[in-house]
C-alpha cells in the first residue's frame, strides 16, 4: 500500500512531453503521468498485445487521436478508454496534464 | 475506444455513497467513480485474489483506511495503490468523488 501525489509532478519542460512513471513494478497495471507542453504531440501508436489503456485528462485540454486521422475533444476529467492494439494518442491544445494506466502493464 | 466523461457522474445521494461504473465489461480492468457524501465511510474490505487497484481522489478530501486501523490523509490528485487482498477503504471528511480503477476487474 502506497500513497502517490499528483501533486508531486506538476513540472512541464517546454516544448515537449515529460513522463514520471508512478506505478512501475505491479505485475497488473503501469501508471503513468505525461505532462505535455501546449501544441506537443503524443503520437498515435499501438501494441500488438493484448490489454487494455485509460488516459485521463487532469488538467489542460487537446484531442485523443486514433486510428485514420480521428481527434476527439479532450478535457479535464475525460478518459479515453481504448485497447493497446488499437491505435491511439494525445494532442496538448494547451499545457495538458494526463494520467494512463496499462492493463496489464507493458 | 471509448471516451468517458466524468463530468457526467457527479451526482451525490445524501448520506450514502453513489456508484458510477465507467468500464465494467473489460477482461483487464474495471473503472468506477464513487461519490461518498461529506461523512460516509467506504468500510476496510480486501478480497483474496491477485491484483492491484488505485484509487484517485477526484474532489474533496478525506482518508484512505488500510489494516489495523491506519487513516492516511486523502486529497485531490492523491492516489492509493493497494493489492486486492491488502485492506482498503475511504472515509470522506467531505463530499468526496474518488475513481478506482481494478486490474484484473473482481
Amino acid at each position: 500500500m502506497q500513497v502517490l501525489r499528483l501533486d508531486d509532478t506538476t513540472e512541464f519542460t517546454p516544448g515537449v512531453m515529460k513522463r514520471f512513471f508512478l506505478v512501475e513494478d505491479s505485475p497488473f497495471f503501469k501508471i503513468i503521468n505525461f505532462n505535455l507542453d501546449a501544441g506537443v504531440t503524443f503520437p498515435v501508436h499501438s501494441h500488438d498485445l493484448d490489454g487494455e489503456l485509460s488516459i485521463q485528462v487532469l488538467e489542460g485540454s487537446g484531442f485523443f487521436l486514433g486510428a485514420d486521422g480521428a481527434e476527439i475533444p479532450a478535457g479535464k476529467g475525460d478518459i479515453l478508454i481504448s485497447e493497446i492494439r488499437e491505435p491511439h494518442g494525445v494532442r496538448a491544445a494547451e499545457k495538458m496534464r494526463i494520467l494512463v494506466t496499462i492493463a496489464p502493464p507493458i
